[in-house]
């Protein structure tokens, strides 16, 4: 049987690099989680010594603390700056990208309008670099917002949201402004995924999808491989496997969803080819 | 019966502009048509003695030279200044625009992407303020030149261009770029006349639509009308008003194209008040 990789699976490049940053700063702390993935903190922890703060007050002079993927606000950030702490930032540049632009807009003068979620932490991080940013989901929830915001108008989205549910944000503000200046700072890193499982899983008698079975990436993957190919699978880790799936199979594809770290897929990719042979 | 004018009709603001500063310059020369409607350029020759240049080489010194709405090219308007000639500008606001947008937005390093036709005068204009400017009239011509655009792109339209074909060219472009500058530049004084006539056509009995038979925007706002108001009728000028039109109506609706001088509009409804006495 042949196991095929998806093109692209698993971690994108800014967790790729975060991950990176942290084995290359051993006894450091990370200052709230580094990644949305509690066995790759794990591991960090213990192979690399590296911690955990979840409040500026836990931190302790002399350490080495880590900004995480998502960013943290403006203010969060000069508290940190004033201690003495050595900062290690694993901000991704797809997140610093429009905290940058919002700052630089803010200064010339425009209204700013995120699109995003104003829970998510990547979403406080950006508004705290904006003035006064007016921050929305959808179309109507703009609608209420539109008599604040100026002629100009400069807007960026959340790098995980979806581009066609921004482009109707820019068509409203089009619509209604003189001036409307569009950046477009969504990441293609999980559209890449689903693209990519879907191409394999035409091709694969079996597909094997692995990540959490509450994460919704994962389960939009196994969603998208099922329509594809029947004998479709979600597993979270190598136990969870069956001989049976692999039976009379050609063709194994495989995919991981955003959470999931290259170690768990290698163990489960060594168990299949074990499985074969048995 | 009543006789009520659309809320919005004939002659939008740079033409009523336009002809005003004319008939303020008495013994001067246009520097082609001053707007494409030949009764009233007739009409500025004989009352205000205001002439009509068609080349650059017609020129006299101490002239008096008008710069019609459409706006000329850089080129033209600096050999103007050049010469012993007094210069007024009638060119419409709404065209001054994006000829400023696009000068300073090429300065700035962006492409320039202008949605129209590049064979209209204003485009033409426009057009000559830019570095470089792609000219296109749909996303298909703009695919061909993507791969000459710099990732930093703003964009114009022509004035009298549809707002929904303009958010087209403006999606296609956030698709592809990281930076999208949209400066919505787009008139609507003619979508104000069509808007008013519709309105008015689903109150009259009897519509009368004043215009060139070979006016596309006046043959418009017919068939807007004629799809509310079954009696509809299309006329140049008074003498091909019917009495017939007229009888037993209690609301006669007016409406005008856009090239229509208001003396014209006149002329017809005292002609239609004049009718109902006889």
């Amino acid at each position: 049987m042949e196991i095929r990789l998806a093109k692209s699976y698993g971690f994108c490049f800014g967790v790729k690099r975060a991950i990176k940053i942290a084995e290359e700063s051993p006894n450091s702390k990370t200052f709230g989680p580094l990644i949305h993935n509690k066995n790759e903190i794990e591991r960090l922890a213990k192979n690399f010594n590296v911690g955990l703060v979840e409040n500026l007050e836990e931190i302790e002079p002399k350490s080495r603390i880590i900004v995480r993927t998502h960013g943290i606000p403006k203010d969060q950030l000069k508290f940190l700056q004033s201690q003495d702490v050595e900062i290690i930032d694993a901000t991704c540049p797809f997140v610093t990208k429009p905290q940058e632009i919002v700052e630089k807009m803010s200064k010339e003068g425009y209204s700013i309008v995120i699109f995003g979620d104003r829970n998510h932490p990547e979403i406080k991080g950006v508004m705290s670099y904006a003035k006064d940013p007016i921050v929305v989901l959808s179309v109507e929830e703009l609608k209420e917002y539109l008599p604040k915001l100026k002629e100009r108008v400069a807007t960026v989205a959340q790098t995980t949201r979806k581009f066609q549910e921004y482009q109707k944000i820019v068509l409203f503000l089009m619509e209604h402004k003189k001036e409307v200046r569009v950046f477009n700072t969504i990441c293609n890193a999980t559209f890449e995924n689903q693209d990519a499982a879907r191409e394999l899983s035409k091709e694969a008698d079996v597909m094997i999808i692995i990540g959490g079975k509450n994460s919704s990436n994962t389960k939009q993957l196994y969603r998208i491989c099922k329509e594809h190919c029947k004998d479709s699978y979600l597993v979270e880790n190598r136990d969870e496997l069956k001989p049976e799936w692999f039976v009379n199979k050609k063709v194994c594809g495989i995919t991981a969803g955003a959470s999931t770290p290259n170690w768990i897929i290698e163990e489960v990719i060594e168990k299949i080819r074990k499985l074969e042979y048995n």
